[in-house]
Formats: C-alpha cells, structure tokens, sequence
C-alpha cells in the first residue's frame, strides 16, 4: 500500500537522520558520537532527531538495524533462484558487496555494533535490543549456509568446517567498508570491478584451487 | 649482549604492563581504557605504569608497536627463503595467522589503532606517532609483496590488482582477532588446524581455481 504524502514526508525525515546517524557513528565511533552533532550535520533541531529516536542508543540500534535491512532486501532476490549453487552464489555475492560499498556508513555502525557485543560494552538495558541485533545479523548470514552446502555437495566448494568458512567468506566480502574509498572519475563499471575482484577472492577461497587436481 | 639482572626485571616488568594494556584496549576500547584499570589489573600502582609510560596516548603507541614487533619477528625468519614462492608464501602465512591466534589483544589494539586512524580520531600530537606506526604496520604488508609477485610469475597466483589483493589477503589472514575464541580443550595441533583453514582459504584465494583451467 502507498504511503500517504504526510508519511511519506515523515519516513523521508527517518531515512535522513538515520543516514546522517551511520555517517557520524563510523566518523567518530559509538561513545564520542552525539545526536547534538548528528542535528548539526542535517542543519536541524535535537527536537527533531528526539521526535523519532529518544536516545542514542535507540538512534544507533535502529542505524543497524537499517543496515541489515538493506542487507536482506540486497540479497533475498537471489536466494531461492533454482538450479546449482555457483551461480546464485555469484548474485548474492556480488549483491552483498555492491551494498558493502554503496551503504558504508551504515555497514561500519553496524561493525561497531557487533565490536561492541564482542566485548561486552553494551549497558544491561542495551543488552537485549543488542541481542536481537546480533541475531537478526547472524541469521543474514544463515542465508549463505543452504548455497554453500550445495555447492559443497556439487563437488565446486571444498570445506570441511561451515562455521570458519562462513567467518571467513563474510570477512573477504566485507572488508571493503575497510578499505574501499572512492577514486576520483570513477564509474560504476569501476565500482563493479573492484567488487568482482572481492567476489572472486572469496569465491577462490571456497573452491579447490588448481593445483589440486579433481 | 644479554640484559643485566636489574635490565631484564625492568623489561619483564615492562612487558606485563604492555601485556595488560593490550587486554584493556581490547576489552574496552581506546577511550574507556585508563591506566588507573591497567594498573588494577596488574595490582600495580598507577605509578609504575606512569613510570614507564608518561600517557595512555603513549601506552597505546607502546602496545600497537610491540603487537607489530611481533609480526616481523614471526615473518623475517621466513621473507628470504630460497626457492619457489608458494611454500615460502604458505611458512609466512602460517606464521602469521598462528600469531593473530596466540597474541590476540595486541593484534585487536592495532586494529583499534587502524581503526582511529581511518576515522582521523587522533589529535594534533598524537598524528604523527600514529603516522609512524601506520607506516611501520604498511611496511609489514610489504614483505609478502614479492612472494605474491614472485607467485604470480610462476603461474600459482592469479592477480592483477596487487593492492586490493593484499588488503583482502590480510583480511582474510587476520580474520581471528575477531573469531577466534579457544575452545574447552583445544590441544596446540587444534589450533594449529583452525589456523591451517584460515590460510587455506586466504590461498584459495590467490589461486586459480580448478574450474578455471589450465
């Protein structure tokens, strides 16, 4: 159902301050982060930032859970395409990385979020919304699982333990929110490339590698 | 030439104090860290620290450089070894993921490290130390530069971007600090196992695929 133009205007409004939110968690980190500068930075009021996120930890849970958002909306068009592994693991793939690069900030704070749970740094209220993050996160990554069993099964992956192969597979194709920044004159064919490059790294590591022999 | 007595309990006292620090930072962050909880952990006073280390900026310098110490010193005996690259490659990488496992903290500060100099989170002073430990960490990444290079000239490595394939190498390979937890009973050839995937898969890789052909 469309949204009215009033709702439309307030979730316009949402988008905003949680994208200006992402920008300011991943320039200044969890604790040195304010909603004071996060108004400053969309030229308006703390009222107007409180209107919809009463505190910052509300801010930040819901920037992460955006982030997943975007995640599962990138890669669910892919997820039941039939027919052997390789393929639909390519789309979802590329589908993820391309999100990686277009959506940075928002995929740094959820980074932070997850550093945040490693080391216990959320406050006992926070646990439980942080909980629900977190396992929200790692059933995204629970839609890699059926793909990379068949493709193991089909004889194209080679790995013996998921849970590591997952890590690492998630690392490689996270990692340009590291390291990726854009180069000046850059195309989107460009953007593409270096997420292919991304894509194949981590495809090499999941398949048997030359040498090896069938 | 050996350390005096007198030398050595300095520099064993020293290390502790590094060794403490490295587990604080990882514990807590860069900000939430302080030498008062470093001192507490150690049951030391806030003066021994203090005698060695003037401020947590100077701390946490003294804990990234040790951490990246460490890695040179896993890697040298191996960066000159004659013959073909992908052996050579493998004694590093194996070398390296083994250290990311066994001195996690120190690894997790340099990342907080990293990870602050991304954002431009350093004042004024601290900019060029953190310049210089940047650099001291980049020219790390270095050493495997002409391995990768060398492999690739014998046909075992497939690159063409040699800087985006170091990045996702290294991510791959440093993975752990994130991961890794021990688990109850875990003998050395267990971890010797998990650190073998990892380097497997950050082989994979840089390899040409089976499915690619001769």
């Amino acid at each position: 159902m469309a949204l009215s133009v009033r709702e439309q205007i307030a979730d316009n409004s949402r988008i905003d301050i949680l994208s200006a939110a992402a920008r300011c968690f991943m320039d200044r980190g969890y604790a040195a982060a304010s909603i004071d500068e996060v108004a400053r930075s969309l030229g308006a009021t703390k009222g107007r930032i409180y209107h919809h996120f009463p505190s910052k930890a509300d801010l930040f849970a819901a920037v992460f859970r955006h982030g997943m958002d975007l995640n599962y909306e990138a890669v669910r068009p892919f997820i039941d395409l039939p027919g052997s592994a390789l393929p639909r693991w390519r789309r979802m793939a590329m589908s993820h990385v391309l999100l990686m690069i277009d959506t940075k900030p928002f995929q740094r704070a959820v980074w932070i979020g997850v550093e945040m749970h490693l080391r216990g740094a959320t406050t006992p209220e926070q646990r439980s919304v942080f909980n629900e993050l977190i396992e929200y996160r790692h059933n995204y990554g629970m839609l890699f699982r059926n793909t990379l069993l068949q493709g193991r099964e089909e004889g194209v992956f080679r790995f013996d333990d998921l849970s590591i192969t997952n890590q690492l597979m998630f690392m490689t194709l996270n990692s340009p929110i590291f390291w990726y920044t854009p180069r000046v004159g850059e195309t989107r064919s460009d953007v593409e490339g270096v997420a292919k490059k991304v894509v194949e790294y981590a495809l090499g590591g999941l398949s048997k590698r030359r040498e090896e022999g069938v």
